[in-house]
């Protein structure tokens, strides 16, 4: 199956996967795409605000974020792994970048979604969209130690933030994501703490879905919203 | 032909498409387009100094630039015409954006060139970025009068300006235009009052395939470079 | 009445005003301020795609949006004027800038709302939003003919575009419009010929809403985005 | 008196709280809120030069940084508490950021002041803002251990820089100081070693004041600027 | 002397030269250096206010203000061309643009000084501003109908506006103007119907020097702010 | 021979300060100025593929590169000392940013080059910027502890990276480097590794030589692009 390609997801807690980019996991494990998704943490301290309100333990909201999200990742078609760093705040250490350039090196992956490099509303975010932006470049590098070869030129996206127009979120794609929406609903559903975003990355899917329609003339309900950090290279205006 | 799609590339000056979008052009006549160049001026009083200095008339110097751009849309494949307004400065009339709409109109291009929003060196080329941003949303509005049908949403791309850092240019799409590169090199021949371009632009391909090769990690030597007005829409990261 | 405010929205064509400052008008109706709504026109070519669809003459076409936004302005409790100038394109004459400016001077805004300055969905929004911004500061200079006074120094603020993310819209302002929210509802539905517009601007308010609740910790449901022009200045930080 | 609220100061040196913030201190101290000043360090050795060039040692240039603060703060009605993590550079932390979270946690500021995100003549301005926006978002945070609750979302402003041109300081909110401005100006001498600022930063005030009056057609003689990080919320256009 | 070079100074308004670049006026005239001011306008309806407060009649007042700064040039060296064009808002035609080309041709400056790109409290600034840009490259063109040759590529520079801030201005030069000081104040006091101006460009100056100071390590008192439309080009770091 | 002035060049990798900045180390050396470069690494394990690909080991790799690197200096008429902290990435740590102030402290530099403060393609680059940003202040500071006076305030520039269009790299100079464009040559020829660079390095210069040419009017055949992070200071428009 990896012949097809593999899309690695990074994701700093461990369900902004699946709100921002359950369709674009959807669609590329539907075609026989490898997909990977590493969360770096369970999202414990700073995204379980409801199960802490209902007095749970951290081990136990650990467990109840790691469960939540496996059963998201299986839906969507996607392989997880869960790297355990804490949050609130991510820590960036030497060890943590080691990971990820070793994982880029183990899955040589042909594209790469994270977060944004602004996010004023979440520290955790930008901090992560850095590190992939660097490890992506240590990855490459030939004098870098690791048993695995040096990765080509993967494309890298920054999947929608909760408020975009506060983060310089620029979209440079629409990603028709109709085919595959009901699996990123299911998915979602799966993220019982966070049951007020359902509705609200619904909409979200819906309004984006409007706006393909109108910048393609094509019919389209549903869509994710991303941006590039490098230019799209190719013999096609796409 | 039409019914694999149509190229316009709306150049405000009579050469501007030959070193700016020449690969695009071959490209897709090459693969069975229409492409379809409008020159909105022969480029006869902003950039025809040899020939000024040359002692040569104002109408032999339309002539002679006309014939040139003739010449290099033929050797590109493309259809070419001459609107013929006057340059330095163009002057946007309602008669002006009157006739783009009807072209956009009549020809349903899928996608347009044209100009960056920005150039401290040349004002006519901003303003025909803008004439063209605008009438292609009049020739999408139903109450625009027209024996023609409304156009759908074609993407819109600026191309490279002379000196891109000063112009706020963001390469969005990085074009292959190896194949067909030495069509391109013959259509910049062409400009015979314009002889120190054609190294230089040659020199601009080479690096900006040396670009393409980085950020893809394929072999490619000569490409041309493009920013988007809208966001890409489809069902997959391009 | 005018004796507790006057703000002024001019609105680009006909349905504007409802669709992105309906809430702002029906809260400062409701507080007694004057609200004066200025159409440039009736949004009869750009705006009204279903009617033309529906084989209606420019003059039915625009008899219809002019009733629709009469209904709308009563309902949101605000004076409605048609300037019919023309739109797609609007053209800026000296004339329509003297009846800007005499409309400031007579009316003396204390609150102004307009389109933003950036939209490459639509040229006569922000040729209105600079025909705004020009002609507050003639009505603003003592040397410019008329029977009025000059005017002091209103705010100036762009309501929320369409595609907000494409046209650098920035929010700095989340006005709670919860207790007025079914007046801009029913002012909406005056919009026969854009149905599908209620439900999608039903979903911006109550986006709207959620992101002025987590930047304020208040309670509140639904919202309108604005971003100021000018600093905002006082005693308080607001 | 913390029922009117509780405005925190965030300065990343000892004097930068009375040249930057001066009068929003003293006027809402004034008001019976609240204010309490953080001065992560002395500024003993980045801001001290005339003291350095007098031969005083380390410990001398605190100590009288220390009460040149203590009693501007005293002026101005402010709390202060001096975190001495040494300046120039200002390492961040984790106990650092923790100390920032509790006290955000155990005062429940309703606004924070604190540096720019950019300043090319400092580093330790925009460590401190980034700390400052990171620590709130952690202070928010349900899982993040503390004997005091999470805060809810107060504002956050950034104070004018020294040379604001070159930090991309716009200002957002023009704060009228006229009533308390002789407070601040006797806080700013209780600066000996920087006696060249004080009327300097009179004449900020007086200009910011003279741009406050064109802002508004009100009478302001002094002001403060701010630049604000979020979205303002609430019932009226501010 | 015009040996030495020409500096062209576009003012929109008659006293614009004076407060944003009467120092480097006074500098390079007295340096042998050609200065030519050209206002397009007296400022008479949107820069004279006290003037039409005192019941003055349009005439009266283009008068006065002509003498104004005829005595300012004086004062600062230069020679000064009133177009007359009329303000608030100044239109830009064929006519008047044909004229700054031939100013440029005919004069061959080598520094053209003029208003910022952006400036929301004035439209006639930022449309002079494009204006010189524009006819700055129509005067480069061999085929502009002309009877003087085409001149080369002089620099272009932005002086400070009222509120740099409001007005994306970037500081690029600081023209240390001590020497030349007492002269721009003379000047300054030409402009009798703005005596409140004097002390805040005094104040301005001063800041600037101090800011000019601390940029260079030189000893600075007065200084002037300007922003390059275009690179320096030189064989040294300046 | 200091007595001329002192360029320091702070250059990430070995290579990188002959690509970048070698035409104005040549220029200025010439002149009789010290010039002394710091290389943080030998660029080993992230700019040395070619030596990887060859079997080399990270110590042969090290040594092959300081001895280019030497022989380039040397051609340049450089100074250069290598602090070995190790690339891909570069970890910013105290004792590192100690090494930086105590060589600005003792050198008393000028001029200072290096990197931009964006590199989507290599975090090391903008990493040096900002470390040389920082440690430029930590050095003007009376109270750092050192053997050797503060500096005063030497300008900084960054060189032209490798995409600059990525970078947000805007050029404010562009330095003729005409005749020393041999001895850069030259020295780009000691980097056996980067073969492919030589070439493209050279035709970068002829391009911003070109570029020089139009923006200055003089003849200029190589330049050097560089990007000021402070206002130029003088008494003259450059």
């Amino acid at each position: 199956m990896a012949d097809k390609g593999c899309l690695m997801v990074i994701s700093a807690h461990a369900a902004d996967f699946v709100w921002r980019a359950g369709g674009a996991i959807a669609l590329y494990s539907g075609r026989g795409w490898k997909v990977r998704v590493l969360c770096l943490t369970f999202g414990e301290r700073g995204e379980s605000a409801s199960l802490w309100k209902a007095g749970k333990s951290l081990d136990e909201i650990k467990r109840t974020r790691r469960e939540e999200a496996e059963r998201a990742a299986e839906i969507l078609g996607a392989e997880i792994r869960f790297l355990d760093v804490g949050d609130y705040p991510i820590e960036v250490t030497p060890a943590l970048r080691d990971t990820l350039v070793q994982e880029f090196r183990q899955h040589q992956p042909d594209i790469l979604l994270t977060h944004t490099f602004l996010d004023p509303y979440n520290a955790d975010h930008p901090r992560t969209a850095e590190l992939v932006r660097e490890t992506r470049i240590l990855a490459q590098a030939h004098g870098y130690p690791s048993e695995d070869p040096p990765i080509g030129a993967p494309q890298l996206y920054s999947f929608e933030p909760h408020q975009p127009e506060q983060c310089q979120f620029r979209i440079d794609l629409l990603l028709d994501i109709t085919p595959v929406f009901e699996q990123k609903r299911k998915a979602m559903e799966c993220m019982q703490a966070q049951e007020h975003l359902w509705a609200y990355y619904t909409d979200v899917a819906k309004r984006r879905g409007v706006q393909a329609g109108r910048n393609s003339g094509q019919k389209i309900v549903y869509a994710e919203a991303y941006q590039r950090v490098f230019p799209s290279v190719g013999g096609a205006f796409v």
